[in-house]
């Protein structure tokens, strides 16, 4: 058992679409497919082609643009459902109806009998026109468990390659999952698939379960998209599977945050910071006790290498930053300084994180600059004014005046809004110095009133392939961007001084 | 057992402010405790006392503030650190070393017998000064287990009031926790916490194992906040304990949503859409089949009601829309189409969805208007033009100029920044109208260049108290706030409009 590689089904493009506020050209839906494939998933749900024309455009050129993975499409227990699959040229089918007493009373307004008849039917049907088939009792997990059995086996003897377990409305625990793996593959002989849902946070470890009690398979999404708070996360289940329970799999594990970060600009569903695997801060490191592990072993406070996911770790100053901490964000610049130096560097950085404030890089260098009385860590472009212009039926408009090294510039430029506007004429300038090419533009979601605080990381890349990235907070939107991309120009140019100093 | 309530211990003000990127005043620390107690957790980890001034100040503050909770701080086997938490008139202490060889070796740099006498003089220490004691063994699931055990022994022996199991990095396994709760149990005879990190998805799970196997407290954070991935989430845990698992507690489960949006916003740190209990999607839906089902009985797609923790549900028009969850969409406005009506509305909302571009209610009500030729659906505020100022040295400023049921209105207005402005200006018009307030301002994060899609929704009341939302995606921040706006307005006068006709 331990030999055979654990199936990844992926369900991004079905599960991950039904999120509500997802919505995917079909176009995209086709570049997702190609970057799940690379990723090495084996089979991929490419979506439910009865609900759209422009659905079953996406399955179809989805099915026949080559791929490694199997393509499947999600069919009801309804003909014109499986019509529709193999319209969109598919081989395979993921057909369902639900088996659990509330589904069939309240939606489905069928009896016991009339489902049981419906899937064996569907199964004979989709097998009929030569395709595989999947067959899922939808909302299992709360179905009257003979009854689930009976329909399980029912679909097995009419023809069904595999069988799913759906846990519907994330009900299920890792101790019901394990019974009733056992059971169903007991009933049906057929590869086992798992499909969790998260509404309980408990998606992964059902999945797990699953596996252990004898699953073959788990339909999982990139980022845990789906309904509600979404599936098991494809990333969280391939890396315990692989690190946690020495399982093999077929994924590039090196693909995953690239992949992750394509879906959500893609499907436009953020990944919250402190989200495993692939959450900005997975690989981040604040505290004191935390970077001064890091730095002398990193597997003291990190449970696998971020490069196995296709990460790098990253080191900020907070209020809990120690010393250590410290040294080594300065030592990246090449920047020494005693240990009277430093404990003075670290004490007015604490005064500034205890005001609640975030420090940046450069604040930082800044202050070691002026500690050590070293004017070469300051920064070289200062901003003098800006002045931006936007409205409808007006081409943004930003107009920007810096001091870099003593002389006054002046740019202008328009782009799709102000802050790309502006972040525009800065590059303008910039490019003069040290041609600086922006990498990423990130801007933390904000809630509360419109003159609640804009958060934006900016992150830039100069032309040896230096790269930076520097966070401003301010009420003004276009403020904390202008102010971010000016404090990433300086660390860049003084990471440039300092290195071509050493 | 299964009679006594499980203690939640809320460490979001120590893990969860460790989290890098975030950054809270001690004012602001304060307040969270105050909801923390609110929310009804049994224990507060108010901070670190001995890593600044500030820190000190905030953890005294919340220690003398008559709350319920208990009040804990953070030390490390340390004296020094004990009389920090001492001087904040702390009454219980939660003291830790790391017990695994990586960290020994290569964090402490002491050896098994200076960390197992360390261990035993701090708890002797602490308790010397009269203080309550909590005693973690840091990085307990990746130390050698005997030694991990004669540790939790000698503290025991030494009057530690209770033992915590942290498993530091997220490395372990329902599996692995379940063997060693039993045995630090049988070896100490204490009351034993759980402190899971979520590095593989498995916090809950593995918080819940620990208390399956005797565990009589969990260690967790709102929203799952903490290093890296974060730690388990309270609002999981609480949830899955009761309705899973049928476990008692204190938690007042209505004020979880509310809590964690505070929390959010007060930390900065997002939530994802799809995170169980708490984000945005939990309780969103969008497909046909989950819309359709949710119609005639919520319990099909929903696990558990959404006011148990505080919420609504709520639907939306996309793709996977089918008619019945448009008729329940309109029929909240008081529209009811006919069958072939309703079927044209249903074709021309797939069509856009198809484009991949979301609907909005007033779209929707505006394709309902046109299908039903019904001139009343359609919007009474017409955008006719707006210009905005904003800079450095720059008052932020606004002008507006609105149709508004035949009329021409313009106001102008400044604002903390250019959305803000412009808000307050669209405000100052419908004023004479419809009086309506501002309740929420969201923008979704954006990541990509500054050119990327930014994703506004807006939440706006009227004096009557019905509340609307809109969504409106633009490159343009201010373009796509500003008709959010518009949209929220036109929704809300809409339902005026139709309710007091009926």
């Amino acid at each position: 058992m331990s030999e055979e590689k654990v199936r990844i089904f992926d369900t991004t493009l079905r599960d991950g679409e039904q999120s509500p506020g997802v919505t995917v050209t079909p176009e995209q839906k086709v570049h997702i497919a190609q970057k799940l494939d690379e990723l090495g998933v084996d089979a991929i749900e490419a979506g439910f082609p009865i609900v759209s024309a422009g659905e079953m455009y996406a399955v179809k050129t989805i099915a026949n643009s080559g791929l490694k993975a199997e393509v499947c499409g999600l069919a009801r227990a309804v003909d014109a459902d499986i019509d529709a699959a193999i319209k969109c040229d598919l081989k395979y089918v993921h057909t369902f109806i639900a088996t659990s007493d509330i589904h069939m009373q309240y939606k489905l307004k069928m009896t016991r009998e009339q489902v049981l008849e419906r899937a064996v039917h569907a199964v004979e049907y989709a097998k009929k026109h030569g395709l595989k088939v999947e067959f899922s009792a939808e909302d299992a997990t709360r179905s009257d468990r003979a009854f689930l059995i009976k329909v399980f086996s029912a679909v097995a003897q009419a023809g069904a390659d595999r069988v799913d377990i759906p846990d519907t409305v994330g009900y299920s625990t890792p101790q019901y999952i394990t019974e009733l793996v056992k059971e169903v593959k007991e009933a049906t002989r057929l590869p086992i698939s798992m499909h969790c849902h998260d509404d309980f946070g408990l998606a992964v470890a059902n999945s797990i379960a699953g596996i252990n009690a004898g699953a073959a398979c788990a339909h999982v999404t990139i980022n845990g998209l789906g309904e509600r708070a979404g599936n098991a996360s494809l990333e969280e289940f391939v890396m315990a599977l692989q690190c946690l329970y020495n399982k093999k799999h077929n994924i590039k594990t090196q693909l995953l945050y690239e992949t992750s970060k394509f879906v959500s600009n893609t499907m436009g569903i953020i990944v919250q910071p402190n989200k495993a695997i692939i959450g900005e801060n997975a690989f981040g490191h604040e505290s004191g006790i935390h970077t001064h592990g890091v730095i002398n072993n990193p597997l003291t406070y990190e449970p696998i290498s971020p490069e196995l996911v296709g990460r790098k770790r990253w080191l900020q100053a907070g209020k809990h930053a120690g010393a250590h901490g410290i040294r080594a964000m300065l030592e990246e610049f090449g920047i020494n300084p005693n240990e009277e130096q430093l404990h003075m560097i670290v004490e007015k950085q604490k005064n500034i994180a205890d005001k609640g404030k975030a420090i940046t890089t450069s604040e930082l260098l800044t202050i070691a600059g002026e500690v050590m009385h070293n004017s070469q860590f300051e920064e070289r472009f200062k901003l003098y004014d800006f002045h931006i212009v936007t409205g409808m039926n007006i081409i943004p408009t930003a107009v920007i005046r810096l001091n870099a090294e003593g002389k006054d510039l002046i740019a202008s430029d328009t782009g799709v809004g102000p802050v790309d506007a502006a972040l525009k004429a800065i590059q303008k300038i910039a490019a003069d110095v040290a041609s600086i090419k922006i990498r990423e533009y990130r801007l933390d979601s904000i809630s509360g009133g419109s003159d609640a605080l804009a958060e934006v990381s900016v992150k830039v890349e100069d032309k040896n392939g230096n790269v930076v990235s520097a966070r401003k907070a301010n009420e003004d939107i276009v403020v904390a961007s202008v102010e971010a991309m000016m404090d990433a120009i300086n660390k860049v140019l003084l990471k440039k001084v300092l290195y071509s100093k050493s």
